[in-house]
């Protein structure tokens, strides 16, 4: 993984194979201390655990899928949880046979690479767990 | 629904169970003035109304889809027509079993939750009819 | 094609009928001197030449889509290789049946548009071929 943030705030962000993306984006945002971001990644990947979620259970059930997949979009945000940065993410998979699968990423395993942009927002927004939904939600 | 719009211009939404996507959307933008900018979010919705056009025929041909679906991507503008704001969508969705539907936004009805950030840019884009497609087309 | 630099830096795409999406977002990289950006767009288009990479090969296998499709999203970025302007972009497509397929883009003829935002980064970041991958990568 290597980054460069430009003078603008912006942030390019190359991870290499066996980068985590979640990780490292939380890695990149501690120091940098963003607590408010959007990002966007395009990039390929071996391995990827993705979640839908059930409002009715509050919890996800998720999938791993393995093999070699493009990533055809990442798309996510970076908040405050408990003063901490946390990612929401979700990205959608290129299969091998160009069908596509989406979800909410808990896990992905870069390979052999992806670019991704974060764009800092002013201001930090914090989450704060919503009982009806069970979901930890944006309040401003 | 609820949002902020920071210093920098930036907007964080995020749109609650019920709330209607290019509504909530044109409220925002008809409040906060906003006659240019680039969205995205990701989120979950209970029902999605998309369309594919069709330019021989000149409009759309829709399909409805209901049920738990993730919102793998939701990547839109803001321009101006007929000095209203106009929103322009598309969406991929993830069904229940990760395979994945799109098309641009007729109506999307979030559930539980969407989480949207707009990035105006300055000055307005206005939308002219353009006879040889039949679609409103961005005039520079 | 046309296009408007807003004085923010960002700028607003229409690609008409016919127009490459790859040529043309270089000619105005290469105009208006970009060189660090990401771009997103929506649309749609007749064919598209798209790709996933196979690391072991260290090529491309690609496939090429006729009809009408839309374009679900399109997210890319724009850095320098041997001192000119690359694009680099993964396409969502919508197909007939409101299924979605997806890859590297390596051509799209648009049809009857595609608006596109480009979001400059300052500075510019380069590329370099990485051996163990094969592909051109971004270096800080």
């Amino acid at each position: 993984m290597d980054y460069r943030k430009a003078p603008d705030g912006r942030v390019n962000i190359r991870l290499d194979a066996g980068d985590e993306l979640i990780a490292s984006l939380l890695e990149i945002c501690g120091k940098e201390r963003i607590g408010n971001a959007m990002f966007w990644g395009i990039g390929a990947c071996m391995k990827a655990d993705i979640g839908h979620y059930d409002p009715e259970k509050k919890e996800y059930h998720n999938k791993v899928l393995e093999g070699k997949m493009e990533i055809i979009s990442l798309t996510g945000n970076v908040t405050m949880a408990d003063d901490a940065p946390l990612i929401h993410a979700h990205i959608a998979l290129g299969l091998q046979d160009f069908s596509m699968q989406g979800g909410h990423v808990n896990m992905v395993e870069v390979d052999p690479t992806c670019e991704v942009v974060l764009m800092p927002i002013e201001g930090k927004v914090q989450r704060e767990l919503d009982e009806k939904t069970g979901l930890k939600a944006q309040r401003f």
